[in-house]
């Protein structure tokens, strides 16, 4: 562990994950623990890093995501639309009870009209530059709350949220749909979906029961339920955001699966996809900012 | 209890409600327990209404609703529209453990194009026929499943449903937005937003995060969060059931204060609009079935 010079953190609502970082922004080693911000109280968060990372502490902590919010450790404010991903008079620093640990927390952004905020996802965006410095156009961020991003000059320019990932996960598994759902998954009957959502957005309500209806009398067998689901939702979505991918290329940036079912919606709709692993992206980010603020250090 | 004639019984997912009956068609008393369809197994049934009736059982007993379905006592067939809400020739004997108890269920009603199904709606529905013979147009039960029911000439012609009640529990109780929902109501911010999802349903996935953000950013308070999210999901429900309420007269069947929500929201659409209370609309309409199964016993 002596190379280790850093620790990069990505701190969410579900997950800590922890990145022991060389000088040089090499990965030493990967961590993760599920103690994200929703299970944690304000004087919970120091044990939980210490946790998961005591072998490497005190070493300089940079952290982004939900950990900045009014519920995490440290509220960061929001930076304002059109604004650089990454903000460095932003940046808080949080109260620790052992002296000589520093945890800086980078800032969130916002945007006032149409209402919308995020953290985390800017890095992930400022990774994205920091590898793709000429990128200019969307990125989709697809997730729990699936993000769309209008980037230009090395700006965030605009953004929408989507609670897809949030409503497939209620749905699929408390809703009386559970009962209709499989393990599988069907391509074709996906794309169906995304195009009766897409092209007819308004019928959303009445499908998503279907669903149900058409498995209970033998009609729709449970894997393709499950895709069913998924496809309407995500349709829905991109009824929704067409203004930002309508004559786009849009760079996803996200998990494998979840970037493969929007990458297939997207095509169909002759929209030119790249995709970027959500990960490698943050630990970009995360580098990115730590040279930003501790300067030649890095 | 020596003029309880029958009990007639709704039992849902939920819940089970008992009404000890005369032969007039007069409540004696209503009971109920918290023993829904869904916390039971199949030997389940019989001690539940054992526990909530023992005093006046083996009264025969007629049930409507889930206690039909394939997971309840005793699957009845559904009957396929267009069709009566009551068929004598598919009510079911549920197999019971002591001999003298009689207890009968009402089948439910299917629809093969687009697939949909009811169980203890088409009995509401019968209800409101029993009172009103004359009826002929749209019914509107608005529920977890709320279901849109094209009425003519004393059959049940079409119907859709919209999980509207499920996915505004989900919604409000377990996802990001439980943080922003207040108890009150605010009258004016559910109209406008009824109108924003039944003018651009497209809208839909942005709007619901938006609501979330701008409550995070200070410009929208609890209540007025709450009565949004319910107005964006019911302006939904209505986008996606227009061909049902377009130019129609509709009858509403349910509780009071969603009755009144979707009320306000019909009415704006310049939609005439009466109401009947969802409870006496199940009695009446096992009292009709009853007094065709037993006949002149009534």
């Amino acid at each position: 562990m002596n190379d280790v010079a850093w620790i990069a953190v990505d701190w969410g609502t579900s997950h800590l994950r922890a990145w022991l970082m060389r000088f040089d922004g090499r990965v030493v080693e990967q961590r993760q623990s599920d103690s994200g911000m929703a299970d944690l109280t304000p004087d919970g968060f120091e044990p939980a890093l210490q946790a998961l990372c005591a072998d490497v502490l005190p070493r300089p902590v940079l952290a982004c995501g939900m950990v900045g919010s009014k519920q995490g450790w440290a509220e960061a404010p929001y930076a304002e639309v059109p604004c650089m991903p990454f903000n460095i008079s932003l940046v808080v620093t949080a109260v620790t009870e052992q002296p000589t640990l520093s945890v800086r927390i980078l800032s969130g952004i916002k945007q006032s009209n149409p209402a919308d905020v995020m953290r985390g996802e800017e890095t992930q965006i400022a990774g994205y530059l920091s590898v793709n410095p000429e990128f200019d156009g969307v990125i989709c961020l697809p997730g729990t709350h699936t993000k769309w991003v209008h980037v230009s000059a090395g700006e965030i320019v605009s953004f929408r949220t989507a609670m897809t990932g949030e409503l497939f996960g209620l749905l699929s598994t408390q809703s009386v749909l559970r009962h209709s759902m499989g393990k599988g998954w069907d391509a074709s009957a996906f794309l169906d979906s995304v195009d009766t959502a897409i092209s007819r957005p308004e019928s959303l309500a009445a499908e998503l029961f279907s669903l149900r209806a058409k498995n209970l009398l033998n009609e729709l067998d449970n894997d393709a339920a499950r895709s069913r689901l998924s496809g309407l939702l995500i349709g829905a979505e991109l009824a929704s955001m067409r203004p930002y991918w309508l004559g786009q290329k849009v760079a996803i940036i996200g998990v494998h699966n979840l970037s493969q079912a929007y990458e297939a919606a997207l095509i169909v709709q002759r929209v030119p996809v790249v995709t970027a692993f959500a990960e490698d992206m943050t630990v970009s980010g995360l580098v990115a900012a730590y040279s930003h603020i501790y300067g030649d250090r890095v």
